[in-house]
C-alpha cells in the first residue's frame, strides 16, 4: 500500500493512500484516522490500512499536491558517501564509519513540488537516495534487530548547493536551503517490500539516466546505519534516515552536469514510485 | 535581568527571573506570563520584565534545578573554529566562511545538571562558548541589521565526544549525544549587555583555567554569523546560534586534558553568570 502526505482539495494538509490512480483521504479532511502520516506511524495506523478502508472520499491522484512523505520529522539524519561509486568519484574511499549530517524539516518538499535553487548558488546538484522512516523509539539498537525499527521506505532527493557544502569542512549549509529535500511520492510499509536490498535506484535529469544502483550496493548497510545513528542519538517514530547517494552526481561528471532552471529531476526506486521535481530559481 | 528556565518545586518546567539570590516564577507554575522562555521570546515578554513583576512567588536560587535556557529551540546552529587560537591548535587556519554544524534540542542540559559522558567515548571534551538567541524571524539578514535579530545571550558548553566527531569528516555524531549541550544559567537580554565584544569568556576544569578569550576575538563576528546562517536557513524567535570556542580544548593540550568522571567544568562569561556541570559517565 502506498501512503502519502498531500493537500486536500481545499488546501489543508492531510494524508492517505494512493491506490489505482486515486488518492484516498485518511487524514483530518477525510476519514481522520490520524492527524498526520507521522502520527499514523507513531500510533501504528500506518501499515494497517486495507482495501476495506478505501471507501473514503477519493480524488484522482493527478489532482493532488503532494507534501513530503513525513512533513514534520523530529530528526532527519542523512548519510554521505555510502556507495562505492560515489566514494570513488569524491575521492573519499576511506570510510571508517557512516558519515552523518542533518537536514532541518523545513527544507523538505513533496513529489511534483518545485525544487528551489537559491540565487546564491552556482552549483545546484541532485542526489537520488532511499530514505527510511523509523517506526518506534530507537536507542542503542543492535544490528541484528535494526529492521524491526523501520516502518517504511521512500525515495529522497537530497538536492545540494555544492559551493555552500564545500566552502568549509562541514556540509550543513549546502544541505539546508528551503525546498531542497524532496521526499516521496509514497511511503511504503517495510512489510510490503520484502528484502529492500533487491530494490534498484535510478536518477534521471530531463530523462537522461545519471545515477543507477542497487540498494544492495550500500557500503554501510541499513542495519549498520541504524546501529551507528542510535549509538549517539535517540530516534522516535517518524524520524528519517536518508541512506546516501550512488555515483553519478552532476558535480563530478566530466564535464559537470549541474542543474539549471527548468530541469526535471526524477528519482525512481523499485516499488517506491517516481519522485519528480522541477528546478526553480528563487531569490 | 537574568532569565532562566528551571523546574518548579513540584518538578514542572517553568521559567522566570533570577534576582538577588531568588528565583521568581513567571511561567506556568507562577505568574504564567508565557508557557516557556522560548514563548516569552516569541511574544515579546522576554526583556520586558521589571522589578514590579518580582512580587511573584519565589524560591532561593540555590534550590532550583535549572533547565537549558531555551528548552525547545527549533534550530541550534553551532559555529566551529571561530577563534584564531582554536584555529591554530586545530590546524584549521584557512576559514573562508563560518563552519556550521547542528545540535538536536534533546542534547541540551541546564546549569548544574550532569554532563553525560557516554560509555562509547574515550575522548570527552569541553568547549566553552557564547550563545545567542534569535528574537524574530530572520532570513537573508544584512550584517548591518543583524544585532536587531538578537534577543539575548547565554553561556554554552558544547561538550564533544572527539572520537565520534573525528571518525568521519562530519562532526554531527560527536556533537549530538544526550546531555552534552549545556546552556545557561541565564539568558540575558541584549539590551542589558551593551557591546558584547567587551565580554570575556573563561572555561575552568576543577578550577584550572583552560580557555580564556574576549568575545572581540571572534574570527567571524556576530553580524557575520547571522548573515551567513540566514543566507541558507530561515531562523525563528528562540533559535540558537552557538558562536564557537577559543583555544584551550582538552584534546589539543599537551599532554591531553580530556574530561573524566566527576570533573567539574565551568564556563563563565562576563554578565552571563557561571555555567557549571559535573561530568557523569552513562551507558
Amino acid at each position: 500500500m502506498n501512503y502519502a502526505s498531500f493537500l486536500s482539495a481545499d488546501g489543508a494538509p492531510t494524508w492517505g493512500v494512493i491506490d489505482d490512480g486515486r488518492a484516498y483521504d485518511l487524514g483530518p479532511t477525510g476519514l481522520n484516522l490520524a492527524a498526520t502520516l507521522r502520527a499514523a506511524v507513531v500510533d501504528g495506523t500506518f501499515g494497517k490500512i486495507t482495501d476495506q478502508h478505501l471507501q473514503a472520499q477519493a480524488r484522482p491522484e493527478s489532482d493532488i499536491e503532494y507534501l513530503p512523505s513525513i512533513t514534520d520529522p523530529g530528526k532527519i539524519l542523512c548519510i554521505g558517501v555510502n556507495y562505492r561509486t560515489h566514494q570513488q568519484e569524491t575521492g573519499r574511499t576511506d570510510q571508517k564509519a557512516p558519515t552523518v549530517f542533518t537536514r532541518f524539516a523545513d527544507t523538505q518538499i513533496g513529489h511534483r513540488q518545485p525544487a528551489l535553487m537559491p540565487a546564491s548558488t552556482e552549483q545546484f546538484d541532485y542526489e537520488g537516495e532511499m530514505a527510511l522512516v523509523i517506526g518506534k523509539d530507537a536507542f542503542h539498537v543492535a544490528e541484528e534487530e535494526a529492521f524491526e525499527y523501520v516502518a517504511g521506505y521512500a525515495a529522497y532527493n537530497d538536492f545540494t548547493a555544492r559551493d555552500w557544502q564545500r566552502v568549509t569542512t562541514q556540509w550543513i549549509p549546502g544541505k539546508n536551503f528551503p525546498g531542497t529535500g524532496a521526499f516521496g511520492p509514497w511511503l511504503v510499509p517495510a512489510a510490503d517490500l520484502g528484502d529492500v536490498s533487491a530494490l534498484s535506484l535510478e536518477t534521471r535529469v530531463n530523462g537522461d539516466v545519471r545515477q543507477k544502483a542497487s540498494v544492495a550496493d550500500l557500503y554501510f548497510s541499513i542495519p549498520e546505519l541504524i546501529a551507528h545513528v542510535t549509538g549517539f542519538t535517540r530516534l522516535a517514530a517518524g524520524d528519517v534516515i536518508v541512506t546516501g547517494t550512488p555515483g553519478g552526481v552532476g558535480f563530478f561528471m566530466q564535464p559537470q552536469g549541474l542543474l539549471a532552471e527548468g530541469d526535471q529531476v526524477e528519482v525512481e526506486i523499485t516499488g517506491l514510485g517516481v519522485l519528480r521535481n522541477t528546478v526553480t530559481r528563487v531569490d
